[in-house]
């Protein structure tokens, strides 16, 4: 008789270049999509109405980028994560492929750096993820840190190698999920916004207004719905006696969050190419209600395409706090103690 | 740089006929129907069960018309009362066809009345709003009073005009959006209920026995699900600093909840053809216990149709109190303390 | 004028060898599928993506065997179980046919026993239910014992009779509602555990770990989406008066949460053929937090197939606490006071 149930990784079962298959593939349906935007309350027309997403050049809505995101990423939880302690961030993450109703994700993840900490304890586990439709074609490329606990504090964990991640997807690797648009068909009006790309700054910062309370039930939803098995967002009587005494929120619930409400500023920016860095800088629990606002980092063109425009945005998520003072830090400070998110990324609009 | 994000529309910005085009366009799919389903318990069998639609005539199950009305309406939010004090009511709603799963609904309106507060901080705004399928198709018309706020007090508005809204939808008026039913092959033990239109008559009470609690996770999951955008009903951090203290449960929640408890007794009222009048006559906010009872105002045959008739209904849902002594008013008196929502409509059951 | 809300059978009402014909009939769609997965979270790949089903055998993924009992279950409550004191139990519950998005469920029982209590305020109702598919094709089958209040003590009730129920569905009875699989195709790494049918003994006890906490919300939406109308659940002001003071969650709910939670331990067992029994040993209400373990009773291997082979699990789930020490009871004892959930059943694996 073998142990059936799965322990999850720690950090000394991880070795370089290991590749992981990861179970379970998920078939992504209107249900899904249904689910996503009652959780949030998205809005955006492309993946809102086949009709529009039609008429500019798609064959029909896409599936949300995020909820892409996040069907691959609860894949590598119960290999990756079981025993994390601390999510660290992401990289390099682009959006290579549409992902429809009915295509079924699968993934993969390569370790790619490995680094035990000092005390022994814990180490930081570096994965190269991979999300894959039912023809294999990627959809999704992207790299994550992870602070993971050790089994056993005096196992010999791997030589240490630290990979060196992008930085910022460049203007060069966007796009590829985003067909050409034919911008004239392309309705502002009923997009909700008049605003194109180039209607946007470098150093704009734009306050997404609303704000939006979490539910427990409303999390709990959403992270099963992604097939993401983290024991810190289910388990009240283990979390109530652990550091935070509560359940913790799944980081890319608010991620969706701070993306729906960006809605109200940004309603043109309908696809998210790339995810350049995400940082959870504060833990989220139910109750809290999370307010977000955008500054527009940089402007930048497509090559080849005069279609789309890229903006690279940072979007700060804040709990309990209304954003038309943009909390943030300065470049040397803390964060504000209200901020939970930092997110880097590019999205395109129309031109 | 302009300010990007959607303030909503204050009194003054109102003109008398101007047409307003809403975004966000939405496909309606069997997703929708699943979490509306599981929102409201709804148990009508020719919204449940597309072998019953298509048995009486019905190319499949249609869309539940107050899903459809909730869409629609949704998509109003952020033109009409973004900025709205209160929701004072609806008149003249017909459904005008049947929706579909993959039908993609948007909707426009008018200003048809405009009407400034004496105190020159609020006004009503009169719309008359429409909704219309993929092939520009009208799906549903009504109109809508509600109150709006003035971003200036000083501002000059627009000179006065109340339209003459419709008390009661003809009955020449109802139907359209009904195929004609084969009345043979509609299976009254498996809708639920032996009780034609024929059984109903004026002045007859139903008690609706059944009463459902509200949960913050659950009018907030369906307020989204039809991206339905009023703050009040989502931010706890504002709404517990206003009036309330409480998030505001969207009035459409009861209208639904009322809907689905009055299966019990009106099983065989498949379809919502007409709502003549509504009034939210109290707030409802999450934890309360929703109760229904119907009173048949008027039975109506349809001109030249023998297979439905009519029963137009008053529905008074109250919170926290079974509605067995039928809480309401006398004709001159306040409402009961209980009663939350005041609903005139009609609907059409096989004769 | 009648009394037309359902006010339910009560003992006397229900006749020996008399059949019911349950509203309301039910198309499954994708929705389901998403709002299933969204509320417990289940993970088996066969039910999960479509893929990996036509890989092996189905021609798509089939819809979640107790999603299929829930909503047959949930047709019979307005007949059976409106005045249903305790649901004491099941038996011989087998699935038939595979059930698919698309699918409309009808639902028909016969009362095969009676008992009256020596109190005169309730009696036993033993029914025989079956699920069928549009094609009037059985999905479902089994047996259930209700205790149901007599509506008066004075009513004479009918004639004694206690059916003679299976106590274990035979193995040669399971798997009409698997295809033959092909086990070369079935893909054990993203199934998500390496262990076949072979790999589990008789006496082999499992923890499955994971805790999964009950929002008052998650089980309201879960009970309304198989149209459950059994009133503890849903109404707060009634159940606040009552015996326990709290909505009494959906036992069903609590087999599903344990069923998904088996998953860690038992993910190849993709299919559940049987249900030999089940007993709710104690009330759950919101808040708790849901473990499960489970005992292999036997292994056995079906006549006539090759492919897949059966197991007989008794599952345990158990309130607020872990079940690593098998929370339950020796043979002649009571419960473990953690214990509410006591089934056995079987399941297919790969061989």
């Amino acid at each position: 008789m073998t142990l059936k149930a799965n322990p999850g990784n720690y950090f000394e079962d991880f070795r370089l270049g290991v590749q992981i298959y990861h179970a379970t593939p998920r078939t992504v349906t209107v249900g899904d999509v249904a689910l996503y935007s009652s959780l949030y309350g998205t809005r955006f027309a492309v993946q809102s109405a086949d009709t529009f997403a039609q008429k500019i050049g798609y064959p029909r809505s896409p599936i949300d980028d995020f909820l892409v995101f996040h069907i691959v990423f609860g894949k590598t939880v119960p290999d990756i994560s079981l025993n994390a302690v601390a999510n660290l961030g992401y990289a390099g993450c682009r959006f290579l492929k549409p992902v429809y109703p009915g295509d079924t994700l699968h993934a993969v993840s390569e370790v790619v750096g490995l680094k035990e900490n000092s005390n022994h304890q814990t180490g930081v586990v570096y994965v190269h993820s991979k999300g894959f439709n039912q023809n294999n074609e990627q959809v999704l490329d992207y790299f994550r840190y992870v602070m993971v606990r050790k089994r056993d504090m005096d196992a010999e964990a791997s030589a240490e190698h630290i990979p060196n991640l992008p930085k910022v997807v460049p203007v060069t690797q966007l796009g590829t999920a985003c067909p050409i648009i034919d911008t004239r068909a392309y309705d502002f009006a009923r997009a909700g916004s008049p605003y194109r790309w180039g209607d946007y700054e470098k150093g704009e910062k734009i306050d997404h207004v609303d704000g939006m309370t979490i539910e427990e039930a409303e999390h709990m939803i959403a992270t099963r719905l992604y097939q993401n098995t983290a024991r810190v967002h289910f388990n009240q009587l283990t979390e109530g006696q652990a550091r935070f005494g509560r359940r913790l929120v799944y980081g890319g619930h608010i991620i969706s969050l701070a993306r729906a409400l960006s809605f109200n500023g940004l309603a043109n920016a309908f696809h998210v190419a790339a995810i350049n860095g995400g940082r959870h800088v504060a833990p989220v629990f139910a109750d809290a209600t999370i307010f977000a606002w955008s500054e527009v980092l940089e402007t930048a063109e497509l090559p080849d395409r005069d279609d789309v425009g890229a903006l690279r945005l940072r979007t700060i998520a804040a709990k309990d706090k209304p954003c038309t003072q943009f909390p943030l830090k300065a470049a040397t400070e803390e964060y504000h103690p209200a901020a939970v998110l930092d997110l880097d990324y590019w999205v395109l609009l129309p031109k």
